[in-house]
Formats: C-alpha cells, sequence, structure tokens
C-alpha cells in the first residue's frame, strides 16, 4: 500500500523491507548508503536492508548505535558526522534510519545538516515511528532537559514501513507504540477511531495491527503535515493533542521512567480531563477515551517527579508563546480546538491529579 | 533603501544601524531579543543596536564571541543554545547576528535550529557579509577541515546593512570583502562590472563604496537565491564562481593565513585561467579580470599548503556529485557557465601556477 503525503510516498506493507533498494532505486539514482540502526534492531533486520541495497546497487554500510532515548544528543550527532566525512560522503549519497524514533530523529537530524542535507530515508521498525515520528518531517535531537530542543524541518525521500518488523518489538514498546495510534483515533473520530478501538478490543499485538491502520493513521498525520509542513500556519498544532503534558512528564522523569508513548498516554488522559472542563467534551466520551488508554494497557497514573517540576517543563514548552503553551482540546472526540489557555491553576491541578496526589 | 529578495527585505543605507530595532518592530511582535557579536564588533555597534532594541520596546542581551572562523564550530553553537536555554528563549523570540560572516553563519545556525527555528534578524558590519554571506540564507559551521560542513538553509526575517559600519573595519579585511564584490561584477557583467571596476580605480575605502554597489551586489545574489532557495536546482551554483579553488586553499591552508575573502579571491584567479582554457574566454578578458584583482589589493599567489593538499580537498568540495565537482566558469565576462568538468591534470596545473610552483 502506498499513502502519497505531500512530497513522499510512504510504502506501508507486511515483508517490504526485502524490497528496501528496490523502492530506493525506484527514486535515486545510486551511490553510497549508510544504514544507521541500534543494537536492539540490528540483529533483526540489518542483513536484510543492506542486502536489498547491494541488490539494488548501492554500496552500502551501517553505524548500529546503543538502543534508547539518551544518543539523541548533539555529541552522537557529532560523531554521525566524524563516520560520514571519513566515509566521505557526497550529498547524493543516501542515509537510512533503520529502527525506532529515536534512531529516526537522530539520522535525520544528521542527514538534514551534514552538508546541508543528504538524501534520507526512513524505515520505521516500531509501531510509534511508522505511525507517527517517522511521518511529517521534524528531525531532532535532545537538549538538556529539552526533548527535541535542537533540530529542523527535512523531509525523507520516502518512508518503508514493514508491519512484520513488529514482531519482534517488546509488548511495552508496541503499548508505547499505540499511545499514538490512540492520539491519531480520538482526534480524527469517525472511522479511524473505530478501528483503533477494535484494536484495543481485540487485544493489541503485532499481528492485530493491520496494513490498514497503520496507513490510516499516517493518511491523517501526512493530510494535517500537508497544510503545515514547518509548523507556521497551526494548523499542525493538531499532532499536538496529549504532548504538552507529556513531554514534560517525559522530560521531568529524566526520559527513563517513561517510554514517549506511556508519557502521551498519560498526556493524553490529561488533555482528555481539561477537554471536558474546558471544551464541552462530554462525560461519556471522556469515559470513552480513558476506556481506549486502559484498554491498550497504558499507565493512569504517573511518580518519579513532582507537580511542580512537571508544571515548570510545561511552561518551557518549544511552542509556547508570550502568553504561555496554548492546548490541543477536544470539543468532542474527533473535534479538535487548538490554543486553548489553561490556567497555571487547573495545570496544577491536573497534573496533581494524574500524579495520584 | 530596501531590497525585496524573495522572502524578506534588505535595508541598506548609511546610519541605519539606529533604526534596528523599529524595523524590527515593523515585522514583529517584540519580546527577548539577544544580540550575538564578536569582540572586535560589539565595542563599535553593540550599545547603538541594543538601545535601538530597548527603544522599541525590545527586551535586549547579549553574547560577545571572540572574533575569527575558529568559532564556527558545533561546540561554540552547543554553549550558544545553553545561553538560549538559561535566557527562556522561546520560538518567537529574536536573535540579531551583528558582525561578519562568521558571526552571521554561527547565529544562524543557532537560530534555525534552536526550538526548530528562532526570529533572525542579520546585521552584518563587513563588506563580505554585506555583499554576500547575509543574504541567501545559508548558515553553517564547519566541521574539521570542511567548511560549512554541517547546515542548513534558513532566511533570515529581514538582513540591515549599515554601510557605515565599514569604517570601522581593517583595510585587510575591506580587501577580503571586495572580493566578493568582484565576483558579483564578474558574473553579472554590465553595468554592476563597471561599478566595481570604478570603485577599484578610485581606491578601496570605507568612503567610497557605496550604497548602490552594496545594493547592485545583494540584488544580483537575491536574484540568483530566489531561482533555486535550496540549491536544487541548478541555477544557484553560480554563487560559487571562484569558490571551490577558493575554499580549498582556505581550508588547506588550516582557515588562518588566508581570509575567506583572499582566498575567494584567488580562485577568481584560477576561474579566470581555467575560463580561457575550457570555456573561451579571451585572453583581454581574463586580464580585465586580473587587472580588478590586483588594483583591490587580493594576493596573486599562495604559499603554506601544498598542490596536492589543495587537489585533495576540491574533490571533498560539498557540491561535488558522483563525477567529482562541477566548476563555474565563464564562456565571457557577465556569461557564466555551470557544472564544467575540468580534469585533475588541469586543476593540478592551475593550482600550481597559482602556487607559484
Amino acid at each position: 500500500m502506498r499513502v502519497a503525503s505531500r512530497r513522499y510516498d510512504v510504502v506501508v506493507g507486511r515483508g517490504c523491507l526485502e524490497r528496501l533498494g528496490s523502492e530506493l532505486r525506484l527514486r535515486h539514482g545510486g551511490g553510497k548508503a549508510v544504514i544507521v540502526s541500534d543494537a536492539n534492531v540490528a540483529p533483526h533486520y540489518l542483513d536484510i536492508a543492506h542486502d536489498s541495497l547491494a541488490c539494488a546497487g548501492y554500496q552500502p554500510s551501517q553505524v548500529v548505535l546503543p538502543p534508547g532515548e539518551a544518543q539523541k544528543t548533539l555529541t552522537r550527532a557529532e560523531e554521525l558526522y566524524g563516520v560520514l566525512y571519513d566515509r566521505a560522503l557526497r550529498r547524493n549519497d543516501v542515509l537510512v534510519a533503520l529502527g525506532g524514533g529515536v534512531i529516526g530523529d537522530l539520522t535525520g537530524w544528521v542527514a538534514a545538516t551534514y552538508l546541508r542535507g543528504l538524501t534520507f530515508v526512513q524505515v520505521p521498525t516500531t509501531l510509534l515511528a511508522q505511525v507517527d515520528s517517522s511521518v511529517g518531517g521534524k528531525v531532532a535531537v535532545d537538549f538538556r532537559s529539552g526533548k527535541n530542543h535542537v533540530g529542523t524541518f527535512y523531509q525523507p525521500l520516502f518512508v518503508l514501513a514493514d508491519v512484520d518488523t513488529l514482531a519482534t518489538l517488546p509488548p511495552r514498546e508496541l503499548r508505547s507504540g499505540a499511545a499514538e495510534v490512540a492520539k491519531a483515533g480520538l482526534c480524527e473520530g469517525a472511522d479511524l477511531l473505530l478501528e483503533v478501538e477494535s484494536l484495543a478490543q481485540s487485544g493489541l499485538s503485532s499481528e492485530t495491527v493491520s496494513v490498514d491502520l497503520i496507513a490510516g493513521c499516517v493518511e491523517a498525520k501526512a493530510a494535517v503535515v500537508a497544510l503545515d509542513e514547518r509548523e507556521e500556519l497551526g494548523p499542525r498544532a493538531v499532532l499536538n493533542f496529549g504532548h504538552t503534558v507529556g513531554h514534560a512528564i517525559e522530560a521531568a522523569t529524566g526520559f527513563k521512567r517513561y517510554t514517549h508513548g506511556e508519557a502521551v498516554g498519560l498526556g493524553l488522559r490529561a488533555a482528555l480531563r481539561l477537554s471536558r472542563e474546558l471544551c464541552g467534551l462530554s462525560a461519556d466520551e471522556e469515559k470513552r477515551g480513558v476506556r481506549l488508554l486502559d484498554r491498550l494497557g497504558l499507565p493512569a497514573r504517573f511518580e518519579g517527579a513532582t507537580v511542580t517540576d512537571v508544571c515548570d517543563l510545561i511552561a518551557r514548552d518549544k511552542k509556547a508563546g508570550e502568553g504561555g503553551v496554548g492546548f490541543v482540546l477536544l470539543k468532542a472526540l474527533g473535534q479538535p480546538v487548538l490554543g486553548v489557555n489553561v490556567s497555571l491553576d487547573l495545570q496544577m491541578r491536573v497534573v496533581a491529579w494524574l500524579r495520584g496526589a
């Protein structure tokens, strides 16, 4: 299945990793290709990617990093620049991100900035990366406590999402990705929400995630991104649903206690609660949203950080303007409202509720 | 005088630095403004810029760096991110580059990448920056021996070029900037070339450089950039005239012996010679070009690096493709030709001639 976003294709399927080289060759003239992956993903999929590129006439080589968000630093990016320098990469050569969101963000950042931009291909192997982070062109590294604080916008040549790669994903990672699937469902409503609920009800596993569901999430995101590629105009803010509080919890707990998806799941609960308090989301709809998050196995409360820490980090949000950060909330399921002002007092109250304090 | 490029204005005048704050306020809603400058420029102009911003209602602060190309590193960029983090800058806040090309490139790189993009204003205070580096949106830092090897494209909100600031520029820096003025004249031909020749004949000084000449160079560059903002299509390559060999000499001599402009002046001599050998530039036209460079006081020969070093670095040029780097040459003054293939043998011969070996 192919989903066309504004500027590039997303190839979604089962077993399509073997076609990486030929899909690249359809869109690119050949050269060196450096695959960046991590030690969790490489043992399963690096050889397939490597051989596919070699068969298509590329000169593949690889860099395998330790796994985890701690890799997304300027220091690691500088090391990668050094590898590209030593391998004498040129602008037309290719960087392939084979892994989850961390590998995609870091590799994309390096591809965007080395020689002012190499050819870049995303091969997301986690649910989170397939439905969310690989699409939209945001690339970044973390800086101090600021997640994605240093970054830019850079679109890949194409995205190749092989749903079969979810088979080797630990259950916790699968649940984490499901938080972004839930976000897409809650914001889109209609058929996509029903599909997500059906997935939650049948039990989340690599077999129950369908190619159609991935493609539906990608389509929903690509449609928003096409309206507002560089987040200048407003519409793209909708993708931030659940992320304002989620990012803050993730940062306040040192990016260690919760995965990004778990933190987003917590942020979605906060956003649903705020939506009921401020935007007229009904109690039944809030309950329906919460039930979805529960069935997907996402955490209901957080620990490991104070309410004040989390609220301080909300104020530092990248998207904050002079008057503070504007929240994305829902007036009904599938009907987002942008730029809602939430008083510090209410922020504290909702975060305290999530803290279970 | 205002020159409109595709996406932003260039304000050129004498004494216009005092209007920095009001010019910014015309285009921006207010907030924090961090001025990045260096220890050569700050004593002369920082207070004027600071006061002008404060009068217009901004909260100005500053960072003053040591001068020189050695500042253009990932390490220095990381320090600047730290300053912005500590001062809690938000996306709508402003970064002002007050200085030459190094300050502009480094500050622009930080502005482009911190929070995926702050508002950015260029206030070039050197001839080189006024006619060349502040216009076009290229921002970068150096990496190992690769000049501008890590960077991106990011347009400022506007550029403010106060020609009066050239009065404090050391003569060597003025001559260096004149190399880019000469490049513009040789590539444009016609009136701009005559104006540059008239400047060279009357003797280069901060008084003889006219607002019209600066505006003419900016217009010529902005017209090219508008055709090809991200250097993807080809036309922008014309700006590289004289730069392929120039960059290589600059890098081979460790970015220390020659200023960027001096290296470009050497590169222009190589490009004129190659143009005669390969593209039919007449001997008289070559002589006319060489006379211009001589009158501007630009060096005729280089030392401090071997011919092999320089040619190796030409092969590593950012713009090199599979078949090597394509040179920009002239078939006549004002008539550039893009993507000319120059054999390694001829490269060696011309670089050896420049080496005086």
